[in-house]
């Protein structure tokens, strides 16, 4: 096609490893289960396979006893290749507050050192102050810095906006831009404008991330391909679709002979699949069937997939299901109060559970979450709308606030957790005491050696792969 | 968008009521079950709702003990603005084989007086000898004639033939027309051409009709809306996915604010998504959860979805199950040595049957199928390749073949037949006779009503809508 002859190969990062089965499966992937999908992986000639951070490694601490640093050190020395990335919080890092900037370049030089070679780092509130320090100290390895945008829609986001915001990032030293779709709300237009807009400003590669909850995922990534994407993320099929990513296979097969296509063997990916297949099989039973339909809720409330199946299941907690649709108008009140934060972890968890409590304490901020009091004193950061006053004041009192950086607010704790961890004997290895510092609560009995990986819950189990499942469905050969 | 300034707004064939579940629930929707559905879809502003035809007909009396002539007044009732589409198989109308001129005839004014305003007709060669009489009919109605390219991939297929064939199809006094993509394997920039090409050459309505299967549909109609075609065909969500079509939610959505905006509301479409979770609650123990997966072999074997399921049973049947990588292999071979028929009903049948045949038999066309001898005499039609002779001789030896339109070498039955089911006290009214001329073999016990309605297999149960299943699955608020 004339209009994509000047454009190069699209790079694929595939997030089956990472966001595929934290979408579906509650990042409850184990490490031993990853081996032998990650060696045929190898083989593909992916620009990154997104393999760690975001809610990984708090998962294999707390459910899996699942070293995360053995995970990373494993995973490296199977993907020689191929750049393993990781999804870092900003000052978040891999928790969900933030932590002093010595803790900071400590951990991101870890994971630098352990095997991460790509760092895409996002703020969940898009303010930059939150990122800056990580991204210096990506710099500082000299690892491949991916900048990225919460995409989102609300009175105080635009295209324009987030183009700026690219522009900030490229300023900082990133080498890539990601635009980050949480909730799988970007449309095919939107998608357009913003990575043309990107470009026309910019020398600097673009990559899309997205989910399929909603069914609009495949077509924004058309109309990227065609506006001129770099990088798109997606998973292997049988880790696809629903809050996941579009197949890898769909987008890698709808390139080949074009201008844009891949270079990635669709043989190679049966591999892949297969071996995919055969740990689908082994996680069914943590696969919610809702979470892999398209799910057009997600276009009506504009929420995150996962996040309208945690409020049903923190009602149902309550016996208060009935009140579902009331916390679904509650929650872009919320939302509206707090300045129209990305819903995206953690403001998603922040904003969710406060319209719950909005709803079912028979007022509105009668009580309040001690998230909803730090985020109204500035503790998060920049909201994307100025707070307004009055309701700060009428919420959490007249306490005081503040509007510098985040963690300018924070003690450097290095060192002293580290005392303390050692003290306690709890360190084997440096990587301990990040480990201890991001979840003071749960790593002593970890690293202690005194946790359990949690067993597969009972649950109706079905086939996977080309082999149907053994129950008697009726089948027809009709084809049309 | 400049691009798209000069369309006009994009139209919606929903497909709920006919190919969703046909393809995900073997056609087993009953119509008790489609009023309360139809009653909200009534209020879309759908360009049409496919509804009847394809494999409901035999399903109704073979499995349901619904009359499928009721089941269409029935809707007809409560569609008073939507036209009902249905999908007519040419010659075969919606059987398995040729019926006489007099049949056709009969059958197109029946259907059309008992509700039928839109008829898609399809020939599985693309022969459109097997079409014209049933063209001839629809035009004779006075309803909308909607003819119907079966798109397939092959060496003997090319863009340049289907816009040919487009030609005829306009020629004939075709009103628009369908490409149909049964397997999902139509490409984006294949259906951009394809779309381009035919709309360049001829001023008529074009409708892109395909399956999810492969996970690119979402894409191909992406591709095709900005290639200006004017109808697509999508399923709502709940029947959405995999081996159906896409999300009639998602293409609405994805369109709101730009010039080929559908006019439908998403709050409208919400109400029936609504219905439809419910109904699909009841039937999700007849669908197999890997028909509503990205089936990835799609693009590998390029076989529809449902032809790979069903040769799995059949090869369990056989406890030939480990034979299937043969199987996949010699499917192609008997397509080449068919002249590369496009795989839907019935040549997917006749394919897929005779290649387990010359797998399992221990040689190839060692035991031919009937229907195989009948395609090889040239009674299914012209194949897109010319037949091998030599070939078709050493298979069925050097007996008559014909060239002409198959449906020449027919008799009238009508008569004759209404007679006979007469006799027999079957008709009740006059498309009994219809009923019974289609389905000679099951009709008269439906007729006397001497049939029940299949059970429901018990199977896994799981939920549908928002609300999650009662199992214990892992939930995590973490979106990313
Ligand atoms: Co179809
Ligand atoms: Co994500």
């Amino acid at each position: 096609m004339s209009r994509e002859n000047t454009m190069t190969k699209l790079n694929i990062t595939d997030t089956t490893l990472r966001d595929a089965h934290q979408s579906l499966a509650a990042t409850r992937m184990r490490t031993e289960d990853m081996l032998g999908l990650a060696r045929e992986m190898e083989k593909a000639g992916f620009w990154s396979v997104e393999a760690w951070g975001g809610a990984t490694f708090d998962t294999c601490i707390r459910y899996l006893n699942d070293d995360p640093w053995d995970r990373l050190r494993t995973l490296r020395e199977i993907f020689v290749k191929t750049p393993i990335q990781m999804l870092l919080r900003g000052q978040n890092l891999v928790g969900y507050r933030h932590y002093p900037d010595d803790v900071v370049d400590k951990f991101v030089t870890a994971a630098s050192e352990n095997g991460i070679s790509v760092f895409r780092v996002f703020d969940a509130l898009n303010d930059i102050r939150n990122m800056q320090r990580s991204m210096a100290a990506v710099i500082d390895t000299g690892d491949h810095l991916q900048g990225t945008i919460c995409y989102t829609t609300s009175p105080v986001h635009s295209i324009k906006g987030f183009i700026s915001m690219a522009e900030e990032l490229y300023a900082l030293g990133c080498s890539s831009i990601c635009i980050k779709d949480m909730a799988g709300l970007i449309m095919p237009e939107a998608a357009r404008e913003l990575i043309t807009g990107i470009k026309a400003k910019l020398d600097i590669p673009v990559c899309l991330h997205t989910h399929s909850t909603s069914g609009i995922a495949p077509m924004s990534y058309q109309a990227a391909i065609e506006a001129g994407v770099d990088i798109l993320d997606t998973a292997m099929s049988p880790f696809a679709g629903g809050t996941s990513q579009p197949a890898t296979e769909s987008i890698v097969a709808s390139l080949i002979g074009t201008s844009r296509d891949t270079q990635i063997p669709l043989s190679t990916l049966r591999s892949i699949k297969l071996a995919a297949c055969n740990i689908r099989c082994k996680y069914d039973c943590l696969i919610d069937p809702i979470s892999v339909r398209i799910d057009s809720d997600v276009l009506v409330y504009q929420l995150p997939g996962g996040m309208i199946s945690n409020l049903v299941s923190q009602l149902k907690e309550q016996n208060a299901l009935d009140k579902m649709d009331d916390v679904l108008l509650e929650i872009p009140k919320v939302r509206a109060d707090l300045g129209y934060p990305p819903l995206v972890t953690p403001t998603s968890q922040i904003v969710g559970t406060q319209a719950v409590l909005n709803v079912l304490m028979g007022g509105r901020y009668k009580t309040v979450t001690n998230e909803v009091r730090d985020y109204l004193k500035g503790l998060y950061g920049k909201s994307p709308k100025p707070l307004d006053d009055a309701l700060v004041t009428s919420i959490i009192g007249d306490i005081p606030r503040i509007t510098c950086r985040p963690a300018d607010t924070l003690e450097p704790i290095y060192e002293k957790m580290k005392a303390d961890a050692e003290a306690q004997g709890l360190v084997k290895k440096e990587e301990d005491v990040l480990t201890y510092i991001l979840y003071p609560a749960i790593a002593p009995a970890f690293l202690k050696g005194e946790k359990k990986a949690e067993a597969f819950p009972a649950a109706p189990t079905t086939t996977a792969g080309i082999v149907p499942a053994d129950y008697d469905i009726p089948r027809s050969m009709e084809v049309e």
